[in-house]
């Protein structure tokens, strides 16, 4: 390899442990900014495409996030029937609405993200996830996801909670035991809400808590999992949770109704109804965590 | 967090792609050995157990190396119907031969490792990997893959090929049409063969050669996922080929049989028969990699 075709500049992310590291070189900086929440950045890679981190942590690699935004939206939105009003609270940078503007039975989304600055970065560098939010169906507020939801009595068809991680940033508040129970008041009967609720390897008591307190808030609540190779260990979990109806059968969240399967978007490249039920198999040592 | 808590030490591995590394903090240095075939580093750290490395490539994290044995054993060894004779090549930490061995119907198994030191390692410094290295139906071989099987007219239920990275030390030929050509030589009608195949993210060319070969010299192959924290992304393909007899049905990799899923070995972290029908499940961006 020429030397000059690599770069000096390298991106370190201390993993949760605070003894494991990942670094990336930087082909190109693309963005930085100190927020009044946080500090963004925007960096092109060789392997990854182009990367958004928040607080030094990474969010999202373009060439990766597929994963992650179609585990997140797909599998709880397929379990409701004909989601019609879906909020994502965090998500900033418009991935997670994109995949749920894919459901043609939703009329309305709202994305609720407490930093302003990070949804104008991602309009501005990030136009493969931010371009869904600027379809007419979606609105952005930018505001508190707790705050939004005691401020308002709308109740919701999905809450899907794409949070950053409890211990950085601006995510810590959002994996409380009130604000579950907050999002459970929020959904009609019938609603599911879902939370990524990070890994097993480095932040196993917060995979714990986080899973713990959703299945607390929520009568029928499960986890599934997906590979999110932009994360760390790449090993992800998904927490979900879904308010009853009386007199309703509760969803099995593991095996899809035919007609579900039948209104799975097209040309998804990470979801399928296998990959739906595969997700909710999970492995011993995981159960033996959740216990 | 007290200074002093905090070792200087790092082992860097720089990942396929040449651009992205991960860092491990050491807190013990336990044995380094430049051997003929590779150098050798074990070490301690907090958040995975003890570490080996070869070429400075993890091979084994002591707390996680659970899942990545698991997927490689007993996959092939359920679908097998009651396996006598395994071989394992490569795999010199033990790990593989542990989970076979598990086995009851497994009555010889042979390691052919080509390097004696990497055994002598981890028979010193692993020991819950290596103890199954003592077991009375263990062989240990150390000779090169290649040149042991073209050595012995030996046939094999399974074979399993747990190697190194095909760019890394001495991998590189266990990747080879007439390797895999070989294996299928040397199994029994009925005998299946396995491989350790990479990861789509920072491999994807070997991971698509690899199974391509496996694919040409097996007509009934397959490819199965499984998370693997500790290697990069977590991402983990294992490619199958099965050496079908006249007039017997192929097995369905996917789906074990109520016989084969009683035959299951207790007391397993990560494997399950639902985990095996699940790793079956390919999304479609790694179904388009292998087209």
């Amino acid at each position: 390899m020429n030397r000059n075709e690599k770069s000096p500049f390298c991106f370190r992310e201390v993993y949760q442990d605070q003894r494991s590291f990942l670094e990336l070189e930087v082909s190109r900086w693309v963005y930085s900014r100190e927020t009044s929440f946080q500090k963004i950045d925007i960096f092109d890679t060789v392997s990854h495409g182009r990367v958004l981190a928040l607080d030094g942590i990474v969010q999202t690699m373009e060439r990766w996030e597929f994963m992650y935004h179609e585990m997140i939206a797909h599998v709880p939105l397929q379990i409701c029937e004909r989601p019609k009003h879906v909020l994502v609270i965090g998500g900033g940078d418009g991935g997670t609405i994109r995949e749920a503007l894919k459901h043609p039975s939703v009329e309305s989304a709202v994305l609720c993200e407490i930093d302003r600055d990070v949804v104008e970065a991602a309009k501005t560098y990030l136009p493969t996830l931010s371009h869904a939010l600027s379809d007419p169906r979606v609105s952005c507020v930018f505001e508190d996801g707790v705050a939004y939801l005691k401020g308002s009595s709308q109740t919701w068809d999905a809450i899907l909670i794409d949070s950053t991680d409890p211990t950085a940033g601006e995510g810590g508040h959002l994996f409380t035991d009130a604000f579950y129970a907050l999002c459970r008041e929020r959904l009609v009967p019938g609603g599911v809400c879902v939370a990524q609720t990070e890994n097993p390897i480095y932040d196993r008591e917060w995979m714990q808590t986080a899973y713990r307190r959703i299945a607390a808030a929520f009568p029928t609540a499960g986890i599934y999992l997906g590979f999110s190779p932009q994360y760390p260990s790449g090993f992800w979990t998904y927490s979900i949770g879904y308010r009853s109806q009386d007199g309703q059968n509760k969803p099995d969240f593991y095996q899809l109704s035919p007609e579900a399967v039948r209104r799975i978007p097209p040309h998804l490249r990470y979801y399928t109804s296998d990959i739906h039920s595969a997700a909710f198999q999970i492995p011993p040592f995981l159960s033996d965590y959740l216990a």
